[in-house]
């Protein structure tokens, strides 16, 4: 299987080779009264909380801080995900939190109530960014980008009902990769897939199924079942459904709820409960409803082209034509697809933990051109790769084996069994700093030398160089490590070059 | 001078090594009226804005997209800060963007009314992060951390009237570091001064200064100047514009709009039209006024201690004691500083910026404590890094020299001269990114060889694999040097290995 080129096997086990004892650090919420907090800001120099009853310490609903221990996941996990897009050519974008609002309207179908808005304080009206893929396609109408490979990591803002236990909140952060231009059917959309499955085999979260669908195939089917063609976006909606619901309940809230004749669900039924590889895709074509249908025949011919590219990118046992996959939002044209893990990562003493797909996307060709003043489209596919779940994946699975990660990189700590050498300990800090080596010391005048070394083991802090009266008068510096406990006198003048060789053989 | 361990002398070598020819994006802005948006969107699938008349495709005023050039240069300057950040042992934390809207009340002072606050839509009251030095104080007190040394790299919001020429924006990126705890006097407020020095020197802005002053001085100075305590804020803040006024300016608006009586104004005049080094500190305990001052003797005492710290550190010269200084935010009670370049980048045919202060940060004691439930405060220091005014230089700097940068990492080009040959093509770049290789194609059936060869000239690519139909009879691909355009042909078996080779040799 692919894997991410700067992790190949090894990505856990080099995430995991850091793991140590827990810092200390802990999480408890604090929620108090105001009334406590005005008379304790008294006692400080700044002035008090405005009066105003029920004061909660506390972040907004569905966001939250991210510790060092969760900074660390997400850095690496990022950087992985990073590393891949650069791989396949992609350019850095970034575009600012919020939009001006109209930007953003009619752009996400029944989902536009989540959008949050800035208040009307004079000038613009203003939102804030609901996804990384609206704002792109902005930058190429304002900018008249014909064909941009770009990468986009930032936060979006979502006013949805959190439910945290499956890593949804109303700030999250997304990691899209998309391909605009007008170029050859189904070489970008097949990279995408290529990209998709890179990602998530690199990342080691256990086996993975990529869905397939073309948003074509979806109206072709509509049409030849006969449904009017005023109600295809709320049977599609209904559609979406079937990765949480039944069939059973589906067919229902079509023929109750939106009113749809129930032969005509049947209908729709035999379809999407459909799904397999490109065979699928060739028994579609022999289908004889769908084959009248021009719309469908567009979708089924990219979709058979699309897997001869992705069996030549070794990946097609990794893709599942599925005509029940819908994909919320109102821009997609074409190719949908989106990723979903089959089972918890690899351990089975783990407790299973459900977190729906974790990446997705699709073709989006008529986006650009409701900014162009022209029109002109631009052709547009890509991808987003939902972290915010991986990253509970992997918490998940730390909470599990109880395992912590560092959170700092300091190499060399540096310490003195004596009082009155603060002087010496900040020369030598100094000389280490400008010498690149991460380094630390205590920030007391006269530190206890447990402290100091316990504090290294707690932090896991590889090195140790102490520096008292002997070593002072002798015009050398103790080099302890900290795992084995081994202490070996060196002079001034090597320790740096010391300390470089024992940090390279690690 | 210390600089940054990842990059010694080598920083602006080692940016500008990649500068190569632009690869053809152009940025103008698109400026419409809306009926010509209207009928352009009806071509499309999807439905047009809505009917509004001055519909313009921009963004938000006093924000910008940033491209994939500025990205890279972004990158590289976060990286080179983020790396002190964590040579000096500090963890990673992320906040929110925007915090409930009583957590930033009573924060800022006359600042206040920039905050962006958030469009009341059921739910919270919420305003996005001013800066990113109260959403840290509020994390401490709410996790109740008594000791704690992060950084945090990230977006903050103000409503500013954009001065974009001089860097500024409405949003912008803050690179904060900050230690809090109980700790000895001045050991970690050196070590701030210290991170300043080894980022400015890292990044070869030119030379540069940072001031010095405290804030118990100025209150002590203004006390014994007979300042009544009612107007110590109001004439804090005219000293505060000493680095853009006259010292006749400021008189004037001290005496004229702030009611200050001429004397009074003088006796200020004598002391903060004062810098120095530490031979000014000892000057002014000297002071018959000023010695009398508890307050302005405990910063004194803490600035001379200050200045031996920072003299063990070898970066004294670079600090000025500035009776001036007075620092705009609430917050500060002790030492404050503020870096600035002295002169435009070393290049004497560049035009001449005007950039102001790059660094910043200070003591701030009482904020934790505003959050606290029992007002228990947490003694913090920082400093932020203003790195769009950097960015702005690095920009300038380019622009002066007509300099361009690469903005892929792309490694090898895989190309053909003959029709039909994109199943191998796919197939080989399958294998070049499974091998962690960073690879691009053109995604057309039939490209030109000349349009492939020029497209990796353009981006500066430096490898093309070529294949073709002797090649796939012989067995081997053409690795062609876009530089040195030389040819040779290797079995497939060796190529991912002589791609590495060459490379790593590069």
């Amino acid at each position: 299987m692919p894997q991410l080129g700067l992790l190949h096997g090894r990505a856990w086990a080099v995430l995991f080779g850091q793991l140590r004892r827990p810092p200390g650090a802990v999480c408890i919420r604090a929620v108090h009264s105001h009334s406590q907090v005005a008379e304790a800001a008294l006692a400080t120099q700044l002035k008090p909380h405005q009066e105003k009853s029920n004061f909660i310490i506390k972040t907004p609903k569905g966001t939250r801080d991210l510790s060092p221990q969760q900074m660390v996941v997400r850095e690496k996990i990022l950087d992985m995900v990073v590393s891949c897009f650069k791989r396949h050519g992609a350019k850095g974008l970034d575009t600012p939190a919020f939009e001006l609002k109209e930007m953003l309207t009619e752009k996400y179908g029944e989902d536009s109530g989540l959008i949050y808005d800035l208040k009307d304080q004079g000038g613009e009206l203003l939102s804030l960014r609901y996804d990384l893929t609206v704002p792109f396609a902005r930058y190429l109408a304002m900018n008249k980008v014909k064909k941009m490979k770009r990468y986009h990591v930032g936060k979006v803002w979502r006013r949805e009902s959190p439910t945290i236990v499956q890593g949804r909140y109303r700030e999250f952060c997304q990691c899209d990769f998309d391909i605009a231009g007008q170029f050859d059917p189904m070489i970008p959309d097949a990279e995408c897939l290529k990209i998709m499955c890179e990602i998530l085999s690199g990342l080691q979260l256990g086996d993975f199924l990529i869905k397939v669908n073309d948003r074509r195939i979806l109206d072709g089917i509509f049409a030849v079942c006969g449904v009017p063609e005023s109600k295809f976006h709320a049977i599609c909606s209904s559609v979406d459904k079937l990765d949480k619901m039944s069939w059973k309940g589906v067919r229902h809230e079509m023929v109750a709820k939106k009113g749809l004749a129930a032969e005509v669900a049947d209908r729709i039924g035999d379809y999407v409960q459909c799904q397999g590889g490109v065979s699928l895709v060739k028994q579609m074509f022999q289908d004889p409803r769908l084959s009248q249908n021009k719309q469908a025949l567009e979708g089924l011919g990219d979709l058979k082209l699309l897997f001869e590219y992705l069996t030549l990118f070794g990946i097609a046992e990794k893709i599942s034509f599925d005509l029940s996959l819908a994909r919320g939002l109102d821009y997609y044209t074409g190719v949908i697809y989106e990723a979903v893990l089959l089972q918890t990562p690899a351990h089975a003493e783990e407790e299973p933990l459900n977190v729906g797909s974790v990446a997705a996307g699709g073709r989006y060709d008529g986006l650009v051109g409701m900014f162009d003043p022209k029109g002109h489209n631009v052709p547009c596919v890509g991808l987003s790769i939902g972290v915010e779940r991986i990253f509970s994946i992997v918490e998940q699975r730390m909470k599990t084996f109880g395992e912590k990660i560092r959170t700092t990189e300091t190499q060399v700590f540096v310490a003195t069994p004596q009082k009155n050498f603060l002087q010496e300990r900040l020369k030598l800090i100094a000389e280490l700093w400008d010498a690149g080596i991460k380094a630390e010391l205590m920030y007391k005048n006269n530190p206890k030398l447990l402290t100091q070394l316990h504090y290294c083991e707690n932090m896991g802090i590889p090195l140790v160089v102490i520096i008292g009266e002997q070593e002072l008068a002798e015009g050398v510096i103790k080099l302890r490590s900290v795992a084995s406990r081994e202490e070996v006198a060196i002079t001034r003048e090597n320790l740096v070059a010391e300390i470089q060789k024992r940090l390279s053989e690690s």
